[in-house]
């Protein structure tokens, strides 16, 4: 038999096998959908993560018996696990807490405006919009709502919740999904009388699915009375993260304004020095890859939600001056090639990153295997 | 039907069905391994990206065709061809583009040292170690040789490449793997008369497979008595990437120098403020969790490695100083609030990056996926 004729009938083989994969890919969509109805009639939530975890146990444990690698196996049930989740998301994404509700979208054109806009009317909700020409009718519109939701840019947010809560019935839900919390918070509970709740959606208006996605929650007032507003966005397969205003705004100084100030300022230089990307692709390790990806999405997306993200408070203003000073303050080390306090100084970081490089080690690793995998 | 057993009886039908799948997973292994016996009988290479691009493609139509979601069916397939090459690399692994061929493995009791060492005898190399105990007996352990490997720290590579020249029999092949190459090569072609080649394996020593990973080759002199070791790179599963010293160097001075300094300082700065990484990690967005562990994984790793790529060169450390200087710069626009400013320098930078930004948030946003979908 000859190299190529061999190989051409083992590649006949594997692509009939993997017809048959199809097949039972598809009858496995197929009683998917069948829980998915299921979940909905009862009212069931869509992600169960002690049946995915045991069922992850299962299929490894069946993987190893049937002489398979189980990391192989594992990754591809939590690939099919999440375009389950996916699948019946959209089914619950139509189930309502509070069906027939009525919430008004404050700033309802802006892009979070329109993706929450989205979800609430595919919900069954009576979703209504006021925006900057809707102040006119903003009592009509305001009239017996249950919630009304404040999704402007950061320094707009505490003027529009004063104007906003002139208008609102006293038991109306007020909530707003600016990404500081002190603030807003205390603005709407000044403004308002009534049930008073700080969101902050950790994602953006292009995500098509809630499925995991994270969304911090601040208690303002009578969070029995809120609480609805959390159940519809956990039906929608969203984890609701309770937090403080305050220590919501610490973590996000670092999350969000510090984080892309130095991805900011990284592509700055990149720029700068008009390095050649292409070509440092050509050469990279899969880590350089992935951090460049990371400074290009960046640059790809809308400038002035960054501006507000990073400049949002005078607290982050001078946490990211002192940033530039530390980076800065390595120059006397770097420019003497004193690898002795590097190595001190790495020690330090390190034990200080404790059980944390374990875990960024395995997170890392399996992201860099994906993306080796991939591209 | 009540809520649980009707869930459960869906339940045991899709535990059946993914029975179904590991078996049909099994019999794909099975073919696969034939696959690999006849690559290693025929010498064929292991990946073969037409043909993995070709059955994508089809995968993805017979996916439509059978109403599942292309993007799923591609991600799995993608992750049973990964499999596939570590399956058939392991066994062609063992396959010697030169049998019996004797390679001197210079610094071979390094972390990188015994990598080579076990790749190269696995495949029927006979591997000999000069390490710093071993210089008595060099002449002895040269003698016959058909490659000899430098692979010791940066600082030392001239000294040593000058050291062993002395002893290596004219038609040896001299290769260093230091991560410059300007002066590795330089000190390898002024050493030693006979064929000459730089090269950088973009990979630490931990990894477990070849597969896909990239090698920069540096022309240093006869290229064809050195196309052996190059062959025998690719045949292990190995991209070599062509590259003149200098070329290298200004990239890797971006790739490594400069993207490890940033991740360093910017670790530093997290334990400098004492930030609470686990409640940082309850907020955060995915990209945050994905840049995070990648600072992680800095300070989970030698700290000697990362001293000698962020200080090689004088010119690294120059480019560093300028960077610093750069970020320093950002400083009055940041205390002034001066969104205008940042979104004009955002636009300009955006501009820059071109088209490039489209691929960073496929590959991002994909990545982000696979990350949601574990973790």
């Amino acid at each position: 038999m000859s190299a190529d004729s061999g190989l051409g009938a083992l590649r006949e083989e594997i692509d009939a096998i993997d017809g048959e994969l199809l097949a039972l890919l598809a009858r496995r969509r197929g009683a998917v959908e069948r829980v998915a109805a299921h979940k909905k009639a009862h009212g069931l939530p869509v992600y169960h993560p002690s049946r995915e975890e045991d069922l992850i146990t299962d299929r490894r444990a069946r993987a190893l018996a049937a002489g398979l690698p189980p990391d192989c196996v594992e990754d591809v049930f939590r690939r099919l696990l999440r375009e389950s989740r996916v699948q019946q998301g959209r089914e619950t994404a139509r189930h309502a807490v509070r069906p027939g509700a009525r919430v008004l979208l404050v700033g309802g054109d802006g892009a979070m405006g329109r993706c929450l806009r989205r979800w609430f009317e595919d919900a069954g909700y009576e979703a209504r919009v006021l925006d900057r020409g809707d102040w006119p009718r903003a009592r009509t519109l305001a009239a017996g709502c249950d919630a009304a939701i404040v999704s402007v840019p950061i320094d707009r947010t505490e003027s529009v919740v004063a104007q906003v809560s002139g208008v609102l019935p006293p038991e109306c839900v007020l909530a707003d999904i600016t990404s500081v919390k002190a603030g807003p918070v205390r603005a709407m509970l000044a403004a308002h009388a009534g049930p008073v709740l700080g969101l902050h959606p950790m994602f953006g208006p292009t995500t098509h699915t809630l499925d995991k996605q994270i969304v911090v929650a601040v208690e303002g007032r009578a969070p029995e009375r809120c609480s609805w507003l959390l159940e519809q966005l956990a039906a929608w397969g969203a984890v609701v993260m309770p937090a403080t205003a305050e220590e919501h705004d610490e973590a996000m100084a670092v999350v969000q304004a510090l984080r892309h100030f130095a991805t900011f300022a990284f592509g700055q230089f990149l720029e700068r020095r008009r390095v050649d990307l292409r070509r440092t692709l050509d050469f990279s390790s899969p880590i350089y890859r992935l951090e460049l990806a990371m400074v290009g999405r960046l640059f790809a997306q809308d400038p002035d939600l960054y501006a507000e993200i990073i400049f949002a408070t005078a607290e982050r203003r001078a946490l990211l001056a002192e940033y530039a000073a530390s980076l800065h303050a390595n120059l006397p080390m770097v420019e003497a090639g004193d690898r002795e306090a590097f190595h001190r100084e790495f020690m330090r970081i390190a034990e200080w990153f404790g059980p944390f490089g374990d875990q960024a080690i395995r997170e890392s690793t399996y992201l860099i295997d994906k993306l080796v995998e991939r591209f």
